[in-house]
């Protein structure tokens, strides 16, 4: 299995302390050891750092760990290979274009008996995985219904995406992380634990590695920061962890629906 | 202007030497200060590094410089923003996939009246910039013409590009770099350099700034490396120069056209 990491706040906010806990899970606590990435939007542009090589001796999972970048919405998976082989094109997260803005989405999980029915025409994947064919079937059948110009309000297009993940339940283990840089949606299908962090902060002890934060030192009192996990990352909070078929939107780290 | 700098190698090379470089003319000996941004291919799969700082003291351009990233195919860019504010999402190099591939692209020039020229429909731009649309300008009359399935042979998309180039000319400057991962093709409109260095391989020296490096130490006889760049890097090479309206089309280090 693969971990997946989200956050959505309504500051730019680093992810240091959430991806030092990650990347101990990509070979140190965890068995995932097939390749890491991470986005970062700032504004409507995004950078995407990615890395075939283990998380926990990646040089640039090193500087990311080191080098602050902050960001309203952050996507982040570190991949144990299960469909399609140890290269940076089956490495998540995947970005599309549509509507004039940066898609961005990560999956954990594995789907079976797919082939015949996830057949985009538009959308084709770069690489060999389930988890972008997955991505470009839901890019596309969103395209369908809603066509070339995004709509005023998103809300709708999100609840069709929440039915077609239903739909990609069928075939597998869905659990998954999308964000269009403002809105963040989460979709379970067995594991995905999510906590909204706001005023008064407090500390936070990390579970994978032996590390602490003061929130209340890193953040102003209007401060809203929330974040997705595989499991929760920390042994101190209470996390809300999702159920079957459950989902979540996040705008600007406050909870939609 | 901007400073272009790509390389296209019949085996995965690092470009620390091109790059570093280039990093200078973005605040010591040049004044692209806006911003810079290099993508990497990796079999189908590539990078994309950006930062709106200057390159010169870019920590993530640090990295660059201190981690050769081997590539069969790179492009970069240092940015003087002329159309578009200085942001992550108006930062070069621009991605997009089409028929399943990575296309990645920077402009170097600035065009005008080109406002009710270029309408792209489907490949809709992120940021504002001029280069930006008249990408997304290229890759929607690419799919007009050849359809949604990638032809067997790519040369006559990559004719019809630098037709399209041609058009472009008329609003204004467009240098410009394109790669799939595998062709790499250089349109000039007023500065474009390319060398290619194969077997017996010499020394080259930095033009800005004080550095020296033994290819032969660095490479294998086999080895075909060419480098394209708005002005040429080095003080000891012969340089081709393009012209006004000429271009150039590479495949793994070797000129096709």
């Amino acid at each position: 299995m693969c971990e997946l990491l989200a956050m959505s706040a309504n500051v730019p906010t680093d992810i240091v302390f959430s991806f030092t806990g990650l990347v101990e899970r990509g070979g140190v606590t965890g068995p995932h050891v097939d390749g890491w990435g991470i986005a970062f939007y700032e504004g409507k542009g995004n950078r995407i750092f990615k890395d075939v090589k283990p998380s926990c001796d990646s040089h640039i999972a090193g500087l990311i760990k080191s080098y602050p970048i902050k960001s309203v919405s952050v996507i982040s998976h570190i991949r144990q290979a299960n469909r399609g082989e140890v290269s940076l094109e089956n490495t998540h997260p995947f970005n599309r274009v549509l509507w004039g803005k940066n898609w961005t989405y990560a999956h954990n999980g594995q789907l079976t008996g797919y082939e015949d029915q996830l057949n985009p025409q538009y959308f084709i994947p770069v690489g060999e995985t389930d988890s972008e064919l997955a991505f470009c079937w839901i890019m596309e059948k969103v395209t369908e219904r809603f066509g070339d110009k995004e709509p005023e309000d998103l809300i709708p297009v999100f609840n069709y995406i929440a039915e077609l993940a239903n739909e990609l339940r069928r075939f597998g283990v869905f659990n998954m992380i999308l964000t269009d840089g403002k809105f963040l949606m989460a979709y379970c299908s067995n594991h995905l634990s999510h906590i909204t962090r706001r005023a008064p902060f407090g500390k936070a002890i990390l579970k994978d590695t032996d590390m602490t934060v003061d929130f209340d030192k890193e953040t102003t009192p209007n401060d809203v920061v929330t974040v997705i996990a595989t499991r929760p990352l920390t042994t101190n909070e209470e996390w809300t962890v999702l159920k079957e078929g459950q989902w979540r939107l996040f705008e600007l780290g406050e909870q939609r629906i």
